[in-house]
């Protein structure tokens, strides 16, 4: 494993991180990762399960905010319109969008025999960046199995960088990937967990910027690599165990673009910047009780610390993913430098 | 006063109506007017109370719909962001909308001498509609004390019609004004209410509807006065105290569309269709407090009741302002049919 | 074929309809189906395609305006952000929406090589209804190659009733399916057609209006039949070769819902009811050229006829998908009434 | 006047400014304060004009985002619907906008004799951040004369810092007010301009950062003053004569919380975040004319320099602000360091 973001010495923000400083530091969340790595074909799927138990039964608070829409992301208009999920989040390229749907489908089938039958159907969630410069993206090479595998591998502990769904982005042109970050959140009622996983797909190396540091001016200016044109995009995975109404998980969701513009985004038109998050810490049951359902959620006067949050965990996430690339070569021999490799070549104090 | 809907033989829907069929069947709402009537000058201003406590300390569950947004209604930003009310609801017309923000503004400091001391501002809520057919409103003869009036005159039972802010206004080419219903909601948890007031001043004779009957076809084509062109809007407000979500209450008020059609509307261009919601089951405290929040909201499955409660509730209000609608002279010798009149004229069943 | 709404005697609004009385009036508009029945598979595939020119190259003017968002319709994030629209609308039933994806990107790999290697992918645009009552939609029936065929089988004269995605569908607890109706628009600067084509899956039987008159209670009263549960949707598609922004054709495709409501529909928690729309006036092309575009569109205030036409046509889309519909016995021998058949048996005065 | 950013050594981006580096060099804008210094009373008014004609005659493409809704901002409904501005935007504390409202229609009744006589009414557009902590607020001192003056003063030079709406506001803790800056855009078919004014009012002083530059804590660890709690708010006007429709407007308008971020907001609950933008490449008759309308819009390839210039000079308005603000001593001998005053006397290098 490379080093980590702050074992290069950078520490974004002031909160406290949590234990594996990954979205997984929200109690019950896993993260899977099925990856493609075969010559012209580099990609693959990444599944995030907001917890352990039948998810259609008991979905979870949940809520979308589209930053820039260019992007196929499915599942969103349910999502917003009862702001609660129902299955596993999965991430892939987005020619993979329908081999993810019938994964998504079948998963919650299995687990669900009422369903089309004395129940209504689900709503599968799933993101998408274009890995199309290192994957073959026209062969859709993704396919349900593979998806079903990535959810399957899901566990508490999981690597970051050119794996899953991160196989063959690019990100502030050089590798990117999957990366994550948490912080705890302090209330007079409770401690806290805001994780962030981001898939990073976007970006051009000159506007790339470390804790404010206009690295990437610094480092086109010295090497010879060109620029790769921003066409990407990025996904960012948003999990909490604060107690949140949808429309307050929303509100978070939103300051993640915070942390995605410390990095030196412009929030380019052609990149498909969507944010999904849920909240773990009550579950909706998909029958209806008897009684009205009472869950607890936070004073609107305590949400700026979730605020800065996400904030955070957002910009650190995005800097990991680009610290835990790792050299992939695609198809037609594309590639691109690793940040790491980068920063071993051009050695800049990065504070 | 004119006979009622119900007493001119129609039903709307199948619902069980609350004890007044009015808004403030909702235990808690109030409602107050100042109406003016002075030869060009007839237009008024209509307050809706949520309830009789301090709404700034007290704040409802409170959402806002735009259906067409040619309109002026202010203070939906933060209504919709926070997902509370935290003043009367004021209707008036267009140009009265300043005096309104003035007099919630005062209404609202002198309760709460700590507000631009110790804590922040208030966010004033205010629909209007445009009255120029009837009332000379190049005048802005609305004042701040006449909004205070208002809200001081609110009562849990009130007069329809021609008064407050329904003072000038047009509805379906015939006079309109001030509407109100209200439906009873059974849930396994309890019994609701759902009450709706209507602005009405939108519409042409030859779309109008009563229960799904074209009358204005008829009237249009045996009366002499001709249309007026449809350039009005609609104020939809809605109150409840089912235990609501800000997103269920959403849902609701989306669904008052329902009965707006079904009296004809084709929801023209000019028309500033908005609508306005609150739930009085709970109170948001202005201040934090040490636990978090907990109130009882109802299931998803359990919203259909309340999503037929509204469309019946607006389409019968709507036909409330049409009857209990009154003979107004106004700017240089306007006037406009009622409904009551014409068919005491023109007498057809209207079942 | 079954009589026409028209020729049982019921004409819905005012406006003149086009030749067909199709969406397909909208000049370049065609439609296509793929049936699948096969006992206790009664399901299928509705595409409708804007032109018939490359639709990634030459992008339609488009928007997306969800009434209801219980649904999974794919491809509105990007739809909503560019309004444009870069292939053919599929409908098919919920769990097809996998299959549907996969062949729209096919569809436009095939006729662009360009994607994914020297320009970015493409949105597919799918909408859905849950046919789980008649068709065994556990089976996820529809393949890839079902979803190219509807699209090769496009033409501008189709069938409407119990056929495409139609096949399974319930409307008003009777037989639902896919209708279609047209109105011309004339304004000063020319004569344009508005289209609409509904896959309806909604309401229950007791609801039912027909043009205004409630012949849903009459027939449930005097017929032995329970009412199915409303647990389903409706898919609006809205084309017209009007000149329109996409926040014209937007408030367009939001007049639908008067439509939709003169038939009696409550609009129920469980229905997905979306409607999307595209105008035809003028093509965005892929590629930028050196020029700023300059496209026409109409003065907001002609818009009221254009308005005044989509809810007209979409109510009658509604009904003529009642009366097309023809008997289909499906999974575990279900059944439901066709309209036809039960105003037969049950013969009220329409009007 | 005080050196200003560029002055100081800092430049934001690397796109070209324009000629005075102030949204006026949009041709055509013209701005203007009115300020009210008096003990207490230490606010006033801030007017932006989109060009020197009759605005509600000639309107101009315009566009609303609500990076956070804790504020009062008024006009937005209709400016979304219909996509035109008819009126100066206004500035104020949040307590005037009730007299911004009533100068604005006063302003627009006394240029258009046919407003509630043979045309529909207006849409006062009112943006506002609350002063509070300088400013006696609760004497609600702004009035309608001061609007209207701040209106006749606009011009195309106007000053920077605490004047008009910008004389009570804090941002980073520091004294805050008006900012504005420019950026040229550079397209195959012609030069263009965007321009940013912003009215600070939020932030904390840890938070700030300099061109990426962490200065906020470095002053804060050297300095005795306590940081005051961030509950204020930000306005942004963007103005381009970028040929664009609504919906590309509101894109750019999006983009503005990148500039904002990279100062170091972390977008607080408290904080009513809101964009307004006009474009004055093609105004829109407020009569209809015979012919369908054609205006020239870019190709959305070409939006991403407007992007990036919109971040830029966001980032670089609001640090205008800062460097331009002069010192105040408000309500309560209350007073805030100047960032000038504080770099003077902790002279960190900036870059």
């Amino acid at each position: 494993m490379n080093k980590t973001t702050r074992q290069q010495g950078i520490t974004i923000g002031g909160m406290p991180i949590g234990e594996r400083n990954q979205i997984t530091d929200v109690p019950g969340v896993t993260v899977g990762h099925y990856t493609l790595n075969n010559n012209r074909i580099q990609t693959g799927v990444t599944a995030i399960l907001p917890h352990q138990d039948n998810l259609f039964q008991n979905k979870t608070v949940a809520s979308a905010h589209v930053i820039n829409g260019f992007g196929k992301t499915a599942g969103t208009i349910q999502l917003e319109e009862l702001g609660t999920l129902e299955t596993p989040i999965v991430l892939t390229n987005t020619f993979g969008v329908g081999a993810a749907y019938d994964a998504l489908v079948t998963y919650t089938l299995e687990r669900n025999p009422e369903i089309g039958r004395t129940t209504g159907t689900v709503n599968p969630v799933i993101g998408e960046c274009n890995d199309m410069f290192m994957n073959d993206i026209r062969e859709q090479a993704v396919t349900k199995e593979h998806v079903l595998q990535a959810i399957d591998h899901a566990k508490d502990h999981f690597e970051e960088g050119c794996v899953g769904a991160g196989r063959g982005m690019l990100c502030y042109s050089l590798k990117g990937g999957v990366g994550s970050s948490s912080r705890k959140v302090e209330l007079t009622h409770g401690t806290y967990t805001v994780g962030v996983l981001t898939l990073t797909n976007f970006g051009k190396l000159s506007d790339l910027r470390i804790d404010g540091y206009a690295v990437g001016q610094k480092l086109k200016a010295c090497m010879e690599a060109e620029e790769e044109k921003d066409r990407g995009s990025i996904m960012i995975v948003v999990a909490t165990d604060l107690p949140l109404s949808d429309r307050q998980l929303k509100r978070i969701c939103k300051r993640s673009v915070t942390g995605l513009s410390r990095t030196g985004s412009m929030i380019g038109n052609g990149s498909g910047d969507v944010v999904l998050g849920f909240s773990t810490a009550s579950t909706i049951p998909h029958e209806k009780p008897e009684e009205a359902i009472s869950h607890p959620t936070i004073h609107e006067e305590d949400i700026d610390e979730a605020f800065r949050a996400v904030g955070e965990a957002t910009e650190e996430s995005i800097l990991e993913s680009l610290f835990q690339a790792t050299p992939v070569i695609g198809r037609d021999n594309h590639q691109r430098p690793t940040l790491t490799d980068l920063l071993e070549s051009y050695p800049f104090k990065l504070k």
